[in-house]
């Protein structure tokens, strides 16, 4: 790719953000039903909450909300072209609130805070640090994450930034959740039909889960589901420029494998209806078509919400692996991961009292 | 898979049944048109009454129904976890009656009743017969049918169940046909956009059918058919478990070919406009990616609905097969199937008279 | 396929069309949120007036219309059974025009009348012009094309037709454009969302703008699309048929690859929102799965649309490659194409002023 004709977008350098600068990212998307269908055609998740708008209805949402992983994927979709279109690497996120709940007929859209700038040592590269808020067609926020990503500077020589490293929780506190889910009417609450006996209060802490089933991923799935988040990151579309990569072959969008093992931990968190929070995540290894995602869970720790009798939250480790079954838990290997892990994801999921 | 944690679902062994018990399936479903656009771009199908809500509104629908399949797929995937996650083979089903449409926004929930049970001589095993029913959010009916697994035990030292069979009949009676077809406006049947000619008093009993067009499958395709319909069978899904398994490779569900071969009989059986009822049906050979499916048609039956001038039903043999064209109808081979044939199915389709 | 049932389509040969006939084509659609989503997925468009309807009602929309291409495709789709079943070649459309906008809960029909007639001077074939024209469920045209294949004759020896070849336009004038475009509120027009600061007049005629990203295709993308778009063009979904093909192997739709061309070109055309026009266009060479496509524009003539001061008109020629970025505006060879070029495609696309 020789030359650029100057009305494309050539993504941000480092030396492009600012500290404090606001970003509006483009692209609104309205949210349908048909987001929703496709969601399902591609992880195949069934948590009642988002499946059935008679059971969401039953328990006092107006309708089936949108799987909250699906309306982070959109939400973040859009920051990519701003963000991390020259990203190197993305590093993290962190202190992920998932808000209000979002609806079919939602519009979403999201903005960008820069919030840190740290240039590397080597001089050639610098880690952006963005506070992105999702907001619906009225303005309110419905997720707020902290993200950073390592991304190449135009020129090694460009003077740095202002060193600035923002603090981020290492979890949202129990206290902060929740605000996607509205009162909760617990004697609708018909656990046959969640799928489920197992409520907030089985659960404890140190508890492990195998997930147990396993999911094959196809280069046209993964392909699929980043174009519906129109994240347009082009790792993840071009098998001819990824030949040349370090690769060798296309990227699988890692909001792909939190989706996938998300869906299997339906198996042993039937009754975990809800993302409240997004901790933190590390995609540890990279996952490629042909391979198959296995999934296991661990009770971090387990938590009251201040005033609120109806839900409880557990914070959950998700590990996913690919080509390994999870019988054993696979984590750690010496001084690192399982060779096996690809995911290792933290975060709040409310259940049912 | 060494070890399942015990909140996980180890699926119903044969001991785990009960004759006449009732099992409520988890994921109440609400149907939407975006599963009715993956349905399209899954199969490709026709029918005007299931594609267009004019069409459907001139006859007296009040809207575009949900194509039959799909109904069938979305309440027969609810079953899965609770029946057949140990079944050893899908043996048969029968009595499948379409009793009332179904329309985007209809939410589907499935309930089944132990009507069977008889341990193999072997000792290692049990079949099990269940009659699942569908039902909307007003807890009407809109699809039942009866079912019978080859289902593990847990212990083949375990006695077997007092063996009672229940009797099915071979084909659902015609008179009792018409449940999901509300009284058809037959002026209003316009044969140029229904894109056939042929009404239900232009086939006759024995007449064959070849439906000319192929059709390949994908493994993406049919991963994303039966994640959409929440089937969580692992056979379809886990390449990595497959490669120990029989065949070596993912098997497609069996109601992925059924879909196939009826969106191919839209060539010749363009008026066929809906299933009645589902007489039976049998999977003779597995079908794997990268085949490609054929079909033809045998008319068995036809048959007046009592009552009825507005709609005719045709009692159809529907054979489907892999890798080759049906122009001779391919079929027996000696005493078996010819080695093509993948289904053998037999069901009541309604025409316009 | 040595038999076909006489209750199938064959298809018309060349002797089956005559001048002036009018063809109603089979299976009116109801479009739906659910296509729109599948669309977004299968080629990742970032328009924010068809993706958000809050942005389009901004405008002045009623809601956010469907994609043009999505209508063409589906209005499109109707014709082939009908007019391409036995097409040796599809040889070119033009004088194409967006009428009307379409909407979710729009339903679309497809009639097409014969305008030209030309037999080939061997005599086995000839040239087929029909002008399609797709309607709502009021009637209204939404977009009139003129097309030309080349269809087998049934027989060789069958007397020719008359011959008429009916004149085509070069391109649309500009001063007939717009009609699917209401008036554009333009202080609402949000650069930022709509993700580029570049109107109407910020384009100059000659301009080249490589539109860098890539898009690799999978069999089962254009399969999932050619189906969602009811095309029933064999060529597209039989592998087994297409082994003794001329290629060996499953052809994609060339609709396919204009979605992804106009997609791509989103990157650089960001507010060139809707496309008034199809002048006409090649389909260079064939594209198959595994192939990556790229894309870049050349800006032909800008116009202004009379009585309008919303919206003006630019006359790109949209060129596709595969298997090549297009930083080097790839187009000819010597006497012909490129070896690259796949699409050589002529519209007039919308854009603020």
């Amino acid at each position: 790719m020789s030359e650029t004709a100057p009305k494309t977008n050539p993504g941000r350098f480092f030396e492009d953000f600012a500290l404090g600068e606001q970003i509006v990212h483009a692209t609104p998307r309205t949210v349908t039903g048909g987001d929703v269908s496709l969601y399902t055609a591609l992880y195949g998740p069934r948590f009642a909450v988002q499946s059935s708008d008679d059971f969401a209805k039953a328990l006092g949402y107006p309708a089936a909300p949108v799987d909250d992983l699906l309306v982070f994927h959109i939400v973040f979709g859009k920051t990519v072209p701003d963000i991390s279109l020259n990203a190197v690497a993305n590093l993290g996120y962190a202190d992920g609130r998932f808000l209000r709940p979002v609806f079919p007929g939602d519009t979403l859209s999201t903005t960008s805070k820069v919030i840190g700038l740290k240039q590397t040592s080597s001089g050639d590269a610098g880690i952006v640090y963005v506070r992105s808020i999702g907001r619906n067609q009225h303005g309110d926020a419905v997720l707020s994450y902290v993200r950073w990503v390592l991304v190449r500077k135009r020129a090694p020589g460009t003077p740095a930034h202002a060193e600035h490293v923002p603090e981020v929780p290492k979890a949202v506190p129990a206290a902060e959740l929740g605000g996607a889910c509205p009162p909760i009417a617990l004697s609708a609450y018909d656990e046959a039909l969640a799928g489920s006996p197992y409520r907030w209060g089985d659960y404890a802490k140190g508890e492990r889960i195998d997930h147990v089933d396993g999911m094959t991923v196809e280069e046209a799935e993964h392909q699929l589901a980043t174009r519906l988040y129109q994240n347009t990151a082009k790792v993840h579309f071009d098998a001819h420029a990824a030949k040349e990569s370090r690769f060798g072959m296309r990227l699988i969008y890692g909001g792909h494998v939190i989706s996938l093992a998300r869906a299997l931990s339906f198996n042993g968190l039937g009754n975990a209806f809800q993302i409240a929070a997004i901790n933190g995540g590390r995609h540890v290894a990279p996952l490629f078509a042909g391979d198959t995602v296995y999934a296991w869970s661990e009770v971090i720790e387990s938590a009251e919400l201040p005033g609120r009798s109806d839900v409880g939250a557990l914070r959950l480790r998700l590990v996913a692996t690919k080509n390994q079954p999870c019988g054993e838990h696979p984590l750690r290997a010496g001084e690192g991961y399982d060779p096996s892990v690809i995911l290792d994801f933290d975060y709040w999921a409310l259940l049912p009292r």
